[in-house]
């Protein structure tokens, strides 16, 4: 098992976005949607064993379950469209229970502090620049990777990961788009004997 | 110097195309979109010395120069648009002469052939499914790698190639999209040595 949890900063919590200026009215969801592509898409295939949390504003999370997903489609605009009736289904959602948008599509009315309580601290691996180059990093059996999407983390973010003792690792020379970075955890976790995706 | 061919079976010449369905009536233009963001994008940075080439239905190249574009964002639709001003631009582009629709966007009315015989063929270097994994293989110090869209290589593409004794050449165990290929091909490149970009 594959997680990754983006973290959105900028992106919208409201539904009522166009999804012709998701770069704009929907706060760069452009990003996140990129993230979402670059976790679940193969060629002609799907990593069906991955999971994506976007955390929105850190009042939202958004849950995508690859083993449940239906009619993604890898286009930005395909799954803007996913996030915005996730969104809209937030009203649903009560407490810390999850409402669902679609099979595979949850939404909860949460940020990082609590979705990072329902993972072993062993399973947290930082994506940052300043981090372990991968190649020198022992990474759990079932990482969670989190990310963060144009924006650096914040310090109540940095400080949420660091007092649960996550691991900080990068993925290369430069400094790369979350979807990319992606991208490049999942190469080196295919190439390097971590079978399961 | 890296260099990239994106070939484009399916994607549009007509730039009456709408920008709400790059994937319908454009012919997966999305794809080609997301080759020209790995191609170019850092985070917060931009990667100058690259230049892509998209061959679209053998008939149309579009050529991406990094170190003379201006005003692309990392977006599929904005993207696309660049690509639809651009096949536009081809109906003054006459014989083997370029027209350009902006800086660093240029398109010429000609097909795979005629672009692979504008480079020497010791730097051709095929991405394709069957060939040696990356770190087994001797790159090019100035490499043009060839890629496909969501389409295999026709045989009159793959004879081109084979004629011209490209190397081919895979990143990982898994099929990828394009772009995701041409992620890691960056990354590659970053991490072993090769430091222009």
């Amino acid at each position: 098992m594959r997680e990754f949890i983006l973290i959105g900063h900028t992106a919208t919590i409201d539904p009522e976005f166009s999804l012709d200026d998701i770069t704009g009215n929907a706060g760069r969801l452009d990003v996140l949607c990129r993230g979402v592509n670059a976790a679940f898409f193969l060629s002609h295939g799907f990593r069906h064993s991955v999971t994506v949390h976007l955390v929105l504003q850190d009042t939202m999370t958004i849950r995508f379950v690859g083993e449940s997903l239906r009619n993604l489609h890898p286009d930005e605009r395909n799954i803007a469209a996913a996030i915005r009736n996730a969104i809209d289904a937030s009203r649903e959602a009560v407490g810390h229970q999850e409402a669902s948008s679609a099979p595979g599509i949850h939404t909860a009315n949460y940020g990082l502090d609590t979705l990072l309580d329902s993972f072993s601290p062993d399973r947290l691996v930082q994506l940052i620049e300043t981090g372990t180059p991968i190649p020198d990093a022992t990474l759990p059996q079932d990482p969670v990777f989190l990310l963060s999407d144009h924006e650096d983390y914040t310090e109540t973010e940095q400080a949420l990961l660091t007092e649960r003792g996550a691991e900080s690792i990068r993925v290369g020379p430069e400094a790369l788009h979350a979807d990319h970075t992606i991208t490049i955890v999942h190469n080196y976790l295919d190439t390097n004997g971590y079978t399961e995706y």
